[in-house]
């Protein structure tokens, strides 16, 4: 039976339901990405980020919102639309790309994505996910026992770090505040200890739950920038002295900025003496528990209550894609629900209604990329990821070291790597790059002072394009007089 | 130049970067796609739902992952994976499915979402979505105008509805709670008040701020199930009498369960007399804004300090996508900043930064959807979709009426329809279709009673599949023995 639009529906649907126009748009779509792939891998661009000032772009596109309801035929991306949002967003396909912590995701992925935004199945209760939801509690079983984290280890799947943390704070708060926070509420006087390298989320997710700015402690850092043990210990008698009730303590592994990974096991120790949850922030580098080569700054990170993972991050998946893993499975019910608490047995049954778990009610069918790509490939496809990102950082540390007049902030722990031209404006540099590419790097600050810094995300940097970037941010030093 | 991989990459890489592989498998996935959606609309399947235990499916997905690392070679979903992905899930796309209220996605917007996933543009601050932010803030200043919200208005995307609803009573905290509560924090004492048929987000939010059980005062309903006014005034004094400080008061546009709309004009001025935050949970219903026929419901949403809409229900875009709408627009910056509430200007300046006013730090490219649908088609589009929904409803509704062995539980004010079965044991009932097929419906509980519920999502669901699918219930009732 040939599927038809009835003679009452819209015209203009005929464009949107019918199986045919679906698949005329979908390989003019295959076309156009994998040319778009193929500019980006033969560097045919001056720029990896298109530059101009952010108001410009808004008065086109307002403008270009006035004009509505012209294109009644054809796919919603003709008249250019498409077009242009691929020539205005940043490439991160080009090689040349080492800026923010944001995957380049593995091609093939763009396709799963296209197929579960269609099947669209919400994943609140087990009807609404009768694939996706065991899929997701298989496989997160599966990888939480990979990291180290046991038999009774589980986990879910959620859309960001900055949710998965705030998730693994509210079950640290069932689970070791007194009283009944769920039920009872809390007031402020519980607190989070934390580096002062951590990501900004931790301290949000703080605020959110109403413990205002006092609640997240920041520990000062080593000249290393971990967490400083005596700091830690100190810190905490200051501040139970002064009346809180310190829930939890939280490692970066790594921080945003440096790449610095603290020392989980010291972590780990220490919240275990004082009865603390110990959470490892991971959205970064927990990725690095599946390389041989590069798991070194994790160990302890098996003794974590929860650890947060991006798979949009070192694993190639298009975001937004988080794993909030804990070592107690059922852990995971005591973030939103006061019952869950005192009844593990009947919450266990109910691991297929995935939103008394998760904060979305309606999600979208996340797992399929992780699990797709698990079972496919195992660890091995991102071992080879992470080792080959992690490596970039190595190659372009060991550059820097041959160029005297440049200095390197530390040796990469992972795929990050801070770096300045010495005696420079580091900012005006990278500005510089900014304005004339076709690099496309970052700055960041510490204590007080600008580095220069390098994601590296995309496995086709070659070891040429690095010492490119290095030639060129001289050459751009010079030629702008940023050089002093 | 021809792209290729260098011969240091590992061999399996090949599979996943090289656009010639990518053209081919998007080409597969193509012809995927468009075969499935050929075989739901014409109704090839004799269940809408795929039927089977919970626990047997997890086990199918243990055993499979069990065997990791076999396809070197090809897409990820070689080996029958994504077949059964798509065998397994819940086919929206089928005319008969009239379950949850999540979107039967335009089938199109699959090929915009691989492009977003492929583009990867994470958003958080302006280098990382330079076209998709500017396109966020023109599309939601657009919008927010649109619905009545004035001059001033705007707002942001995010990840589903729970995440909309949490924020925008963040920004009321910060509005309208005495002190400084992102700097301070807050004490057990402040409550929301809101219709007993709330969704469950609701409360969630407000237990995750550290209000507990008590910070959600739960308003009685009229015998139409909206907010009794006399009961919201008693409520209010009752609570405020026992030293608890009401920030906000919250309206339903619609019930999830039901469908019914609060009286948004009533409390629009409740939350006037009161100083106190007006937000609209539209999360389902506000899309009927842009409906001349339709928009009956909603009077009164222009005086809302915050709406949140799905455009993932009504408004065919694939999960999650939700609009949270501020009349003032500058209130979007208190979610999350202390600052903010006292330094209007300087926030101002710096919408392109997202993550200041999101909760997500990386963001998918939700706005290319929204912006390109709306560009395509303005309201027109939108416009013919939520009649048609709703029409579904009616349609039901109509032929419920017709026949005297079915009771109505109310004239549908959107695409949500609830009726039973007279004197039959309807969760029984809706059992039975659900393993017997070919219907998605569900149900919901009114009062301690069953009636059963359908959700019109699919547009192209006609008159003859609503006719059938009471045919088919009366059949299972008689066949199953469920009549009384």
């Amino acid at each position: 039976m040939k599927p038809c639009l009835k003679p009452d529906f819209p015209h203009h649907w005929s464009n949107f339901y019918t199986p045919e126009t679906f698949r005329i748009t979908g390989n003019e779509m295959v076309e156009k990405l994998a040319v778009y792939l193929t500019d980006l891998q033969t560097r045919q661009f001056d720029r990896v980020l298109p530059h101009s000032a952010p108001e410009e772009r808004l008065r086109h596109w307002k403008l270009r919102i006035k004009d509505v309801g012209g294109a009644e035929t054809g796919a919603l991306w003709k008249g250019g639309f498409l077009k242009e949002v691929m020539a205005q967003s940043t490439r991160l396909h080009d090689p040349r790309y080492a800026g923010h912590q944001v995957a380049v995701p593995l091609p093939q992925l763009a396709w799963l994505q296209a197929a579960t935004a269609l099947l669209n199945n919400g994943m609140a209760i087990d009807e609404m996910g009768p694939a996706s939801s065991p899929m997701e509690e298989a496989v997160m079983q599966e990888l939480a026992k990979y990291m180290g984290l046991g038999g009774e280890s589980g986990g879910i799947l959620c859309h960001g770090g900055t949710l998965a943390n705030l998730t693994a704070l509210l079950a640290a708060r069932q689970r070791k505040a007194s009283g009944n926070a769920w039920k009872q509420g809390t007031e402020p006087r519980y607190a989070v200890l934390v580096s002062e390298q951590a990501h900004y989320c931790v301290d949000r997710a703080v605020r959110v739950m109403g413990w205002g700015e006092a609640g997240t402690v920041k520990v000062r850092t080593l000249s290393n920038h971990q967490i400083d043990p005596d700091a830690l210990q100190s810190t905490f008698e200051e501040i139970t002295g002064r009346g809180f009730e310190v829930i939890a303590v939280v490692g970066n592994a790594c921080t945003t900025s440096t790449g610095v990974f603290d020392d989980l096991e010291m972590l780990a120790g220490f919240a275990e003496q004082y009865d603390l949850w110990f959470h490892v922030d991971g959205a970064h580098g927990a990725a690095q528990v599946f390389s041989q080569l590069n798991n070194g700054p994790l160990k302890g990170i098996e003794k974590a209550d929860s650890v947060a993972m991006d798979f949009h991050k070192m694993l190639g998946v298009p975001a937004l894609c988080t794993g909030l893993f804990y070592r107690n499975g059922t852990d995971a019910y005591a973030a939103f629900s006061q019952k869950a608490a005192y009844l593990y047995e009947n919450e266990q049954d109910e691991w297929w209604n995935l939103s008394k778990r998760t904060f979305e009610c309606t999600k979208r069918m996340l797992s399929v990329a992780v699990f797709g790509i698990w079972e496919a490939h195992g660890p091995k496809l991102w071992e080879s990821l992470v080792d080959r990102l992690v490596d970039r950082a190595r190659v372009a540390a060991h550059e820097i070291e041959q160029r005297p007049q440049w200095e390197l902030f530390a040796h990469p722990q992972s795929n990050i790597v801070c770096f300045r031209l010495i005696g420079a404006d580091n900012a005006a540099l990278r500005q510089a790059m900014l304005e004339n590419g076709p690099y496309y790097i970052v700055k960041t600050e510490v204590n007080g002072e600008t580095w220069l810094r390098c994601t590296f995300q995309n496995p086709l940097t070659d070891d040429l394009d690095i010492a490119a970037l290095l030639d060129r941010l001289e050459e751009l030093a010079a030629s702008c007089s940023i050089q002093p």
